[in-house]
């Protein structure tokens, strides 16, 4: 039930720590695993923690950058033990487990989990559709990488099994969503034309590109709407063409 | 809020685990751990894996049989991996968090976890009152010690906190939203943008138009966000005057 789902972890440090997630996911009927950039993987002791789930570990896919883990999701989630500047919609886990199942059946989902002593930066949770925070004691809010990704990969788990007795509804969306590729490619040609139209330059060029991400991010188009988004810009670009 | 009640475990085998779930304990703001029997305790592996939670491993209780670490207790649950012939009441994590919160008003209760290789044996389950079976995966389904305790004391702290109201997620928008009106000269100005470069000739105008305010719709941008998009379009008919 959950083949659409990916578990990514961002650097993570420890290679005991991917061996418990993968662990944590299998036994709450979970496959997918993507490594960005490990400092240490593949790993004998990353396989003593999967304790029977190497499947897991030998099907994880290992990227570089977290671009390339979500290139393909249309909805991603990004978990956080702090509530960053970044003001993404926030759930707990449960809010969040609805919210994925819902996702699931009309596209492919991420839940990404950030290194170890720092969590995920604004830069990565500018990926993000949704913020999902575990509300921990606030004097010790620091979980186990492995027991993050169990809380949530558990409540994943329940969900789908109270769910599991519906009636699924007809879907509503009409077109297929556009994946994160799709959205990375219209942020560049976007950032390509407020950069001609000169919008960029009394302004932070981040500040003003993670609000746009967030609010376009916000949107969830479908790929007609974004070829119609794309057309728009493709347009603004031959008018300056021309007429300079 | 969890001053009555404790975790037990009994025989861990393996120091990591202690630590890993005084770790968990912590971190749900539980503080009572107690040791049936541990294999090796104290233990600097323990303390490792307690990652900061040391106070909880520096207080917990030793004793020899699992009668002596309830026998303060109105209330025991045992943890159970299989489903086993011993006829006790069968509970979710969910429920059984409600109902250790029910019994806390009245007097301690005890959550025992047995030995990680073998769970509880049914001599000890003849101590509980009821049994909490963490649906897991049939076809994988041993989670790791410190995983279960920190799926059940997950339950435990989202349980009291859905009591105490006190899930309240901090709000994520810190703007207005836009109202109607702003909405509508939104539209206007981009009508009369997409006119200037050309992007309506060969399409109908309504159908586009009705499309934009579908996407646009879907996000329902704040006060700050809408300016953000009216500046582009102003940014792009400045330049589109200047070079014509």
């Amino acid at each position: 039930m959950f083949n659409d789902l990916s578990i990514v972890l961002v650097n993570p440090s420890h290679p005991g720590n991917i061996g418990a997630a993968a662990r944590a996911m299998k036994t709450m009927g979970l496959s997918n695993l993507y490594l960005v950039e490990p400092d240490d993987f593949p790993s004998d002791i990353a396989k003593a923690l999967a304790s029977g789930a190497d499947d897991i570990l030998d099907q994880a896919v290992v990227v570089s950058t977290l671009e390339e883990a979500v290139v393909g999701c249309q909805f991603v989630v990004g978990t956080s033990a702090r509530v960053r500047g970044v003001s993404l919609p926030l759930m707990d886990p449960r809010g969040c487990a609805d919210a994925i199942l819902k996702e699931l059946s009309c596209g492919s989902v991420a839940l990404v989990f950030g290194r170890e002593d720092r969590g995920l930066t604004n830069e990565q949770l500018y990926h993000c559709h949704l913020q999902v925070h575990i509300p921990a004691n606030k004097e010790f809010s620091s979980l186990n990488l492995g027991s993050a990704v169990q809380v949530l990969c558990y409540e994943l788990r329940m969900s789908w099994l109270l769910k599991a007795e519906l009636v699924v509804l007809p879907k509503s969306r009409s077109h297929e969503l556009a994946t994160m590729g799709d959205m990375e490619r219209f942020y560049r040609h976007l950032y390509e034309v407020l950069q001609s139209i000169g919008f960029l330059e009394h302004s932070s060029h981040e500040k003003i590109m993670a609000k746009l991400r967030r609010l376009y991010g916000r949107i969830r188009p479908d790929r007609v709407e974004l070829a119609i988004l794309r057309g728009i810009l493709s347009e603004t670009q031959r008018c300056l063409k021309k007429e300079s």
